[in-house]
């Protein structure tokens, strides 16, 4: 296993750029660390910027129902249950999450999210590995009322792609694990949920290979890996926090549309 | 309404350009037609280029049952019932729409293509019809055993989202009344789908206008506006061409994955 590396993408002043995290300082890099290491001799300290969604995703991919705790009765799935977000449903680190007045039941989802490294096209289980580029914190945001129920659409368009809906950060890491994290999410600083991704009923790289069977991946396009346990309500003046174990904390207000 | 105009992005030896098309020539735009209408002095011959989707989408978004021809007893939506294509979906005219070895009963579904001119977030129903950039054709390719039956997905990421299921183009056509235009869908020659756009229970500006209220939409976006009637199954070898009044004919050859 590679050692540990931790990227952002972030603002400072009116620009955009990559950096490696090291401690409170980030290294300016000369571009999108897909393609480079090579770094300016500009540093910034973390606290002088503002962190952003770590890439730039052409696809968002997102696994349904990949925790048995999450299952609540319903059959567990045969294959990896896939959907999409769009991409205006991403939102920053530390940005709100606006509830639409229309919206009800709107939940948060804590996710471990991978970041796709390389063009996966029809990937064996073996390859998948080396198609991941790093690992980072997501917020699956679900509005339940338009996923079920009477006022449910034919498909999760709302349910899950409203803006706003998908935040992802802060950083993205390379070097972990992804079998064995703890992940937690906290609402107003209690610990709603709490489960090691060991627990995924299809890991990061059988859910790689299986998407890339049907449809190619492509450098920086992000998967939520599905959520443990039950899923609490979000409120207008709360606070969420999805925390996993080496990657660090995605923290989002919650704001009325 | 403004004159026709009709903007094609194109390959010409390794390079790819926008061009508007004046005949049989194209005449190279400086960049981006979204973006400027400055023309470099360059003029290609159509038949030395090679036609390419039309735009550059960060989203693509789709309409289901949006022809009462095609409820075929189920209930009409009361809302625009959306869903998403993903990016590598996307497939250049003229070149294969591939069935996956596992896909059962793949349909072609003919459709006019809104393409996005600017960032539509909430946009009332009057001022819809101005962020309606240009129209274009679209085949939704549908594999209708992921979609229903015994072996259905949980939502239509296959279904809708295998690689080459979203062929779009040749050109993207300015200054036509999208509420009556002619779409004819033909497989090997015959007509397969035929009706007029005044048929959409939900046209395109109240399709922009109702998805805005939700998620933002983007320059270069696309909204497929669902197929009317009937709907073939594709098998290789086929050709399958969609005709829209006003713009031209999207074809596309069927090879077996």
């Amino acid at each position: 296993m590679m050692s540990k590396t931790a990227f952002m993408r972030y603002r400072k002043d009116a620009r955009v750029h990559y950096g490696i995290l090291e401690g409170d300082r980030l290294r300016q890099l000369e571009g999108n660390p897909l393609d480079t290491r090579q770094t300016t001799g500009t540093v910034h300290r973390l606290s002088e910027v503002r962190a952003l969604v770590p890439c730039e995703p052409r696809q968002i991919l997102a696994v349904g129902r990949n925790y048995r705790s999450h299952l609540k009765g319903r059959p567990a799935p045969s294959r990896p249950e896939i959907f999409y977000k769009p991409f205006n449903s991403l939102q920053n680190p530390d940005s709100p999450i606006v509830i639409p007045a229309e919206a009800d039941e709107v939940h948060l989802e804590g996710e471990l999210v991978v970041v796709i490294g390389r063009t996966a096209r029809n990937v064996s289980l073996e390859q998948a590995e080396s198609f991941i580029f790093a690992l980072t914190c997501g917020n699956d945001v679900s509005a339940r009322g338009w996923q079920r129920g009477p006022d449910q659409d034919l498909q999760w368009w709302r349910a899950k792609g409203c803006d706003t809906f998908g935040p992802v950060g802060p950083v993205m890491v390379q070097g972990l694990d992804h079998q064995n994290l703890q992940l937690q999410t906290r609402l107003n600083g209690q610990v709603v949920q709490q489960q090691t991704t060991a627990d995924l009923m299809f890991d990061c790289a059988t859910v790689v290979s299986y998407i890339s069977r049907y449809l190619t991946l492509s450098p920086g396009d992000l998967i939520f890996t599905g959520t443990p346990g039950a899923t609490d309500w979000l409120k207008p003046g709360d606070v969420v926090e999805v925390e996993i174990e080496g990657i660090g904390v995605l923290s989002n207000p919650v704001e009325a549309g």
